[in-house]
């Protein structure tokens, strides 16, 4: 069967998460549903790069599913949009080869959390960004981000109802950015535990903060025990921005 | 009776407009309300800098009011922001000179639009951008921005119900940056008529599509008519930056 691979933009915000779940409206529960509206069966099953919680946010999600008749990709997409909710967008489609799968040919993810750090949040933010009115650290701040690069077992960081095989993941880039009022943090990884990004964010505040020494941050990190770890920050914040695959995959 | 100031941020989505109207939830109506039942009063009258439409934001509309007490102006903006809804915010409250009046002591007001031009526009931008899934020719729609710059009769893009005395307004920046998938424009000016700065990007959208020359729509403003003049843009774009007042007005 001709295999696709799309790029998905949500609001995450009125979604219980990209996962289907028992309860709860979800985003793969939506493209489920629409593409099986189109595909005219009972369900068509959609894999997706990364499940990312309620609340979190996607500019760049990718995901692969089957159908049973080649269609054009401008076509499906186009259809699929005119059948999803208007917080979930298709923003391009694709052929796809017969191996992708969109998260184990995944080489890598990026992810983006922004942090409002003026007194009062506008309005406008409040879907998109999480809030800390406090003044932070950006010297510590940026030393705590420096600690996440690089192969680490991030077992610390992970929420304890993650299924993963492993807590190791190489982070390739964790970089704090100061705006005028706002953090703006971006991480690279080769993967992501469950909560992981916004228990790095919470490490950042904490050390920003001076609720906890860069020091003690890196010896939390080696502890490897969710206890000792800062709280992680409002999903809200949180969007999964990039997903890459290797120049030659999911093309075909 | 103590003089106020105070800055406020809104999401206009849910807004019909900031003046008070007999129908619809407005702005000027939730701070009032908000103001009354502070003072214990029935209504505390507000004046506003500029009155945004329907569905257009604001990050700094700035509002007077007179309390018949001295409060702390930290204590009022917490007080206000613990009674007002989630889509206004009070930014900060300063005490205000006794002449001080928001729209007419104001110097200047900066207007942001922002235009997304991808295909398909992210869900979580869809309520503080417009959309425009076309490339734009990026020197047309310079030269078009360019042409609002100085002191002209506005007329042309004035909205049929404006009471305005008169049409005339200085716009003393007017700038269209290209960003990756979108339109940033910002306008400042002395003032501006209903639906102006909307009828602007208009301006700006028409000549980048080449559905006018920038010669044409040069006429256009000149023939100082409704009619002619290309189609608004979409309200949800549109955000009130700032209001700037003389260095000295304003504070007491």
């Amino acid at each position: 069967m001709p295999r696709f691979r799309a790029t998905l933009a949500y609001d995450g915000t009125d979604f219980a998460g990209f996962q289907i779940q028992r309860r709860g409206r979800t985003v793969q529960g939506e493209v489920e549903g629409a593409l099986a509206r189109l595909a005219g069966r009972t369900r068509v099953a959609l894999l997706g790069a990364g499940r990312t919680d309620a609340g979190v946010h996607a500019l760049g999600q990718v995901v692969g599913f089957e159908l049973e008749r080649a269609m054009e990709p401008e076509a499906l997409r186009r259809a699929l949009n005119g059948l999803l909710p208007a917080d979930v967008r298709v923003l391009d489609a694709a052929r796809a080869a017969a191996g992708f799968h969109p998260r184990k040919s995944a080489v890598s993810k990026l992810y983006r959390y922004v942090l409002d750090l003026a007194d009062v949040q506008p309005p406008q933010r409040a879907r998109y960004a999480g809030h800390c009115p406090h003044t932070l650290d950006q010297a510590a701040v940026r030393a705590a981000a420096a600690l996440y690069v690089g192969r680490h077992d991030f077992a610390s960081l992970a929420s304890s109802g993650s299924s993963a095989a492993t807590t190791t993941r190489t982070v390739t880039r964790s970089e704090a950015v100061f705006e005028p009022g706002r953090l703006v943090y971006e991480t690279e990884a080769d993967g992501f535990l469950r909560k992981m990004v916004r228990s790095m964010v919470g490490g950042l505040v904490a050390a920003g903060r001076g609720a906890t020494s860069v020091e003690a941050l890196a010896q939390a990190l080696l502890a490897r025990a969710r206890r000792g770890w800062p709280a992680p920050a409002a999903a809200r914040g949180l969007t999964l921005v990039r997903v890459d695959y290797p120049s030659a995959a999911g093309q075909s």
